[in-house]
């Protein structure tokens, strides 16, 4: 299991003979496959497919992967993403006072369950810096105040760029990032403390217990500029009864709030996630 | 568990000494006490409570009991409600097309699961009238015209009132009832599929396919007028993923969907479920 | 979703290619692949594959396919399993008593849920006649007494063979098949009302109740001469208190019960599991 | 909610009256019940109670009421269990070399969702002592040899004895505590990793994934000296498929595990589980 693989993500237009072109590839190079799964939307038309195989002994050397994957891509008319299982991609962790989540991806990152490194962690409050410095990662408190929000963020996006991050995570981050963040970088997985699409907006707990529902639940999903309406990568529920008030349903929230976002992250790290026309393939 | 037991809720204004008060009453009466079981909303200054007693060498006769419960509630300012296990309710279920939760429900009744009898299946057509006939149940054609809704739903009322109906289970109904009609009769339970307030209103299921859901699921509740709104008494989910069509979620909501139903019915039947200010407590 | 397909499984020992091999196949052939999964067993150095294309259109006629199907197994040293979605297998079914799973497999049947067709009901009680009545299927009572089961298992035996049944489906028939009736008709599903391995045997809900466990469960599998030892196709779970007593798991277990035979079957006969070395690759 | 509260714990042998005698006896005294649960195993003869009521202004002074307790238990023929949720039991942690579960406690500890202090950290390892250290938690290294396992259990029970520990948690302990170890320091919560009876003893996730099962689970019960056979306190489950190596099971068993031994835990704590005849009833 710890020897590297190849991942390759393609998304193009569906047809015959896809699943035989793109293993034949794999095969023709001397990849020997590990994992192969696809899926046709026939409604959009699009086929997506995930392939993954031993990097070790690949007719094309790992430097000329990339532009073999694009030239395939054009070739299928369609779009290629590659990974190479033993690269840890950097991750900026985002969160302001509550500590589950952050702790949660932190120890799992830690214990080697999500293969990423975490060069960064940036928090709007200071209370997390001494969870932080007990796992050794970098703690920056950028302080947003709504009058100067758009300021907050340009010194968020020079810490992104500063520390080389590719993905960010908002670990309970309680703050809504601009489009115009998003535009510079669009690369965020969320954790939303509801079972979207139901409580969308603040204080989804509150809300459900005033509605008297039985299940609470989280989702983790990827972020857009609709806010709560990013594709959904993971959904967890729990059980709640008349005898939980607000303070109970935030309690057993935590623990699904950090199971939908761990799950949802490991997904992703492996490359399992595809995400298109708003939605995600998630191949698990 | 087969002998007689008497079951008595009451809802009053909290104050100290209630639990003692109500288990003294059953306990001056030579009362033996199966469930009790009770809860205070601190937030609404109520409390409710559910006790359960074997029937046979209660002091207070059976018929006397209404009367002697009555008077309780009196002096605790409060409502109750009287039900002896024995007693099996009058139900009407209101169906459409679709058979699941019907059969689901008929058959539950058969096999002694459910505690009511079913003297009367109303449908606004008429598919299902055989399905009713192998369980030799009375089955009642009302078509809905959407101009004439009014005159249907005052056939439907002669018909509970004809069978002195206790409660109505709409089984996939697919019609909303209007205020009128709750307004005469206002004991109803819906089974809705979706899990709520997600969904609300018509075809959840699309629209959860749209929305790319991880989890679908379905919503046992009390009917009022605002549709979708009364008081959640189940909610169960199932997991669904990029391979299921539309079709595969409308499949595997009825498995959610009828247990859904079945769990609220018993629930409410055992009299374990009691509504307040929008919401339920559930004595399971 | 209507349109016929095929269905190829096919067991090999595992190599690089062979992905692309089975694909390359299909595609050389026209056929346009709906889906495709594949495993490998490093441990046991097998490889599984699924492959499910549109027949219209294919360049194998249909009645040519089980042959070139035979071929390319040999080709390969593996063995090949050919499946018609549109052709509806004989399964015959066999209960006791107990309604609910039979009940529910049939109005599964009825409604499309199952592809299969049941020309024949087996029970060693004559108790569930009517329902199969009202679901117009053939209904044959085969006693079976301890001293005679040898002569009642012929009996059954002749019946499977005179009706062309492909599938035994025990639906609670609280009886073991003997090894001689396996070897003769090996292809049969088991619902086992525990959560294996625990509780094998008899009584496992008197037995869960007497362990005080939290969750009882269900599961499916295929049968094996080793009771409850066979490949599990699917297991549910379902939770229960301390206020449950032994007949409240029993209610509670039909519907895991139910739930996890169904999903088994429709596995099953969709032919997305795959049997090896005595476990299942399911492709959900 | 941050008042504090009694909670009176009550086993005797059933008989018509004693809700209402100990409800009675509650408000004789002035007290403000806040949850009365009770539960009768008829097949035993015992009735269960568990009553929770406001400190404050209760007419027994804190200091009097284990003794009044003692006399009502007396009075009623059975034995009184007393609590006050303002004081937080000393508790010591178990562990080996595995975190996930002794960071997940210490982490609920310093959260407030445990109510409870853990002056002691026992380890048969040296790993996890930085860990503790992050938390400011007492660690101690008492190594087991097997052939000086009495010796070390020695110096275990002279820990707990310095430290007043009142209750072991064995977090991933991995060693079976010994019969005389028990007999002096009875008090023991266990986290089993499996769905308990089904794969006892070592090795449970390389045993569950040789049978195939679709599910793995966690069970957290009170231990006793026959192994895995102790009251049943929480039980949880994940599932799993044929992609899941023995290590994903491992993994996937981390987070069921830890969820049900802080369940289990926090029931325990708040006095929400009952022990009697080698089963639980746990009011929650």
């Amino acid at each position: 299991m710890s020897e590297a693989t190849v991942i390759l993500q393609m998304i193009c237009p569906d047809r015959s003979g896809l699943v035989s072109e793109l293993a034949g590839w794999v095969a023709a190079n001397g990849g020997s496959i590990r994992h192969a799964d696809h899926h046709t939307d026939a409604g959009a038309g699009l086929f997506l497919s995930r392939i993954e195989w031993q990097l070790q002994g690949f007719g094309i050397p790992r430097e000329a992967l990339p532009a073999a994957a694009k030239a395939l891509a054009e070739r299928l008319n369609g779009q290629a993403q590659l990974h190479f299982s033993d690269s840890l991609p950097r991750v900026a962790i985002f969160a302001s006072k509550q500590s589950h989540c952050l702790q949660d991806v932190l120890w799992r990152v830690q214990s080697g369950e999500l293969p990423m490194q975490v060069p960064l962690v940036i928090a709007n409050h200071p209370d997390l810096e001494s969870l932080c410095r007990s796992f050794e990662v970098p703690f920056v408190h950028v302080p947003v105040l709504p009058e100067r929000k758009q300021e907050a963020e340009g010194v968020m996006l020079d810490l992104l760029a500063d520390h080389r991050i590719e993905l960010a995570v908002l670990a309970k981050y309680m703050q809504v990032l601009s489009g115009s963040f998003l535009a510079r970088f669009p690369e965020v997985i969320n954790i939303h403390h509801s079972f979207l699409p139901a409580f969308k907006g603040a204080q989804p707990y509150h809300r459900a217990w005033d509605r008297g529902v039985k299940l609470i639940g989280a989702t983790a999903h990827y972020v857009t500029e609709d806010l709560d309406d990013g594709p959904i990568i993971e959904q967890t529920t729990v059980h709640v009864s008349h005898r939980d008030e607000v303070d109970d349903l935030i309690r057993k929230g935590r623990d699904t709030e950090r199971l939908a976002l761990s799950r949802a992250l490991r997904l992703h790290l492996r490359r399992q996630v595809m995400v298109y026309r708003g939605r995600t393939a998630v191949f698990a």
